[in-house]
């Protein structure tokens, strides 16, 4: 398997544009194209909140309906959500002029925003823009889509997964946005894969969520934006033979979506809004991978937790605290825990000053991993999340401001 | 119903002592004594945390055995929790040392602990300042035991609430720490409250329990810090007739017992950490109180609304998406919310740029109050909670150091 940072561009037979409409305030891309040159198989994994986006409530609908796919127009700026009939009216046209443009049934276009929510969506700029984005549509023009779907993002993130699939190069590549820590932030993240593989829908679909579940769903518990969307679309290009459900090359081709979704979720953690450390927490020994989850969230969202990683303060209490409220059994006396590889709890109690004084030091690194032993059983679960520091309040204070 | 905020020092029989033993780095009270001169029933409510102090175990331990006490001895500075089974000899040594010096039954003895976690306790300097302690009760005195279990709080937090019950005048005294905000905290919640009332411990605990429902459960979250606890003693000085189960009496008895809470309850939000604004949520038109609180926690654990609320910027978007990740069914298009009585949402909708300006002038008010109308139904629930401010991370990343 190869992986490299080029994103869609990659990846054969899809285009990408990316341009400035007017929606956002400063003049940076806010709408994208992705365009396949084939017809696809496709499917999405999105939003579990129940207020949901217009642009969520269409693109879902589309893909129960036909699972296929062609086009995704995406804004950033304004992710018109809570704008009631009019919003939902904005979205339509917006379909509309995409499939107009490409000479598409509007069937065939899947559509997503990200911005601020509340407010209404300008979508004369958008329907006024959308002959000259589809004009623009190019194999670089993949990287302006990248940029074209950003907020509080701080750098694009693009991924690209090469690898044989029963003898066949396939090739997995795409880009995501969003600035992640655990919960607190709610932050949209959007994510846009495109492959040369044949697959059928439904197996696409089988790929998606497990990766999903791995990757984005470890970083954001339950993907709880209101316009959270993860689309892959799946050109057949590589004329591969059709992968039956439980093959070995449906395994291998779902590897390479689980490393690009994993990848992209990597790069959103470290995009963190106002991180300063990237915390992988995983928990060993537990009953269950469900049990080893929600310790490992109790963790992940606990402010108290994150402010002592933020403070650099090794304070396991605050961390055992976190556990005990998981709502899972525990027995406090056998849990051991370790920072990047240096034990410091066993049996339920600290290893003495100089120890917690040596952790300290290692929590002055920017890369930190939590190892926690229930020493209960033999399942475990892995996320990632980051410090909780000044920074994040001034960004989420102000975003509207 | 009268209500002044003396505390314990009101309540009949009721003695109290506080002074510095060397626990806390400042000298500030650090040891807190209850006493009451007749003997009581008494009642608790603890944590649900796993991970629980010695103090709650104990204590809780005592409690179910009995249902009878006289003195609490409580020190702060330091919260004996993960401190294995040397915590645990420490807690009973404090608990010996009391009942010595009182010259009572260890089994009449309550204990509990707050401060600095997953440190030894410095039980020798306890145990020497015990017969000091002893000898200071008064009741003046117990002004300094409010002083005695501070840690973060500001300010002590002090409640008498006084009624006639069946005739009787009957007195609910006492105290409380705390600086709370929603789940974020865990920072330890303690309260010990008094009354001269004669009440069967059963019934004692029912009140109790209603009470904490209604005040510190709608405050912090299930109550997850692992020392949190609330205690009452009644020693039935009043010479009231004992209540039964259902009677008017009792009702007008809990009441004041709820009162009491719901004060100090309230006091606790007003010392949130770092906190600038003190935020009642109301969910009403529900289908279940259940519902209600769930949506009302929703809110008020979102880091994203409780920003919002410190830049003082009227994003309802957020509070709407909030209401959509609380995993009860709702319709977006019903639901309405005003700030402090002025409505800013309509079926689902905001209700203008100009409108919005206005809540915003509104949010540079301390005390907020957000109504949110689901129109499903004919329940309700209302919490208390802050915003989240540079300060809370201050607080929180440096508390150890």
């Amino acid at each position: 398997m190869k992986i490299s940072h080029e994103g869609l561009s990659e990846v054969p037979g899809f285009l990408g544009a990316g341009l400035y409409c007017g929606i956002k305030q400063v003049k940076k891309p806010d709408l994208a194209l992705i365009y396949s040159i084939h017809e696809c198989t496709a499917a999405g994994v999105f939003t579990q909140n129940q207020v949901a986006a217009s642009s969520v409530i269409i693109t879902r609908n589309k893909l129960l309906k036909r699972g296929k796919a062609r086009a995704v127009i995406v804004n950033s700026g304004n992710a018109n959500v809570c704008t009631g009939k009019q919003g939902e009216r904005s979205s339509f046209a917006a379909v509309k002029a995409i499939a107009k443009a490409l000479q598409i049934d509007e069937q065939e276009v899947l559509i997503a925003s990200t911005g601020k929510i509340s407010e209404p969506l300008p979508i004369q700029k958008i329907v006024r823009a959308i002959p000259n984005l589809a004009a623009q549509l190019s194999i670089p023009g993949s990287h302006l889509a990248a940029e074209g779907i950003m907020t509080t993002d701080t750098f694009p993130k693009k991924i690209t997964v090469r690898g044989k699939v029963g003898g066949k190069m396939i090739t997995v590549g795409g880009f995501a946005k969003g600035s992640g820590m655990i919960h607190p932030n709610m932050a949209t993240m959007l994510a846009f894969l495109g492959t040369d593989a044949k697959v059928s829908s439904p197996l696409l679909k089988k790929a998606l969520k497990k990766s999903a579940d791995l990757s984005f769903n470890s970083i954001t518990v339950d993907t709880t934006s209101t316009n959270d969307m993860l689309l892959i679309l799946a050109n057949g290009q590589a004329q591969n033979r059709a992968f039956s459900d439980g093959s070995k090359e449906f395994e291998q081709f779902s590897k390479l979506v689980q490393t690009a979704c994993q990848e992209l979720a990597k790069m959103i953690v470290q995009d963190g809004e106002g991180a300063t450390k990237r915390i992988s927490i995983e928990i060993k020994g537990a009953q269950s991978f469900s049990n080893a989850r929600k310790i490992a969230y109790s963790i992940a969202q606990s402010p108290l937790v994150k402010t002592a990683f933020f403070g650099e303060d090794a304070n396991w209490g605050r961390i055992m605290a976190a556990i005990g409220c998981a709502g899972v059994p525990i027995v406090e006396k056998k849990i051991s825990m370790s920072m990047n590889g240096t034990p410091f709890v066993k049996q339920g109690i600290g290893l003495g000053k100089k120890r917690e004084e040596k952790v300290s030091r290692i929590l002055k690194e920017r890369e930190l991993s939590l190892v926690v032993d229930l020493h209960l059983g033999k399942e475990r679960a892995r996320i990632w999340t980051t410090d909780l520091s000044y920074d994040y309040i001034k960004i989420n204070a102000s975003y509207r401001t």
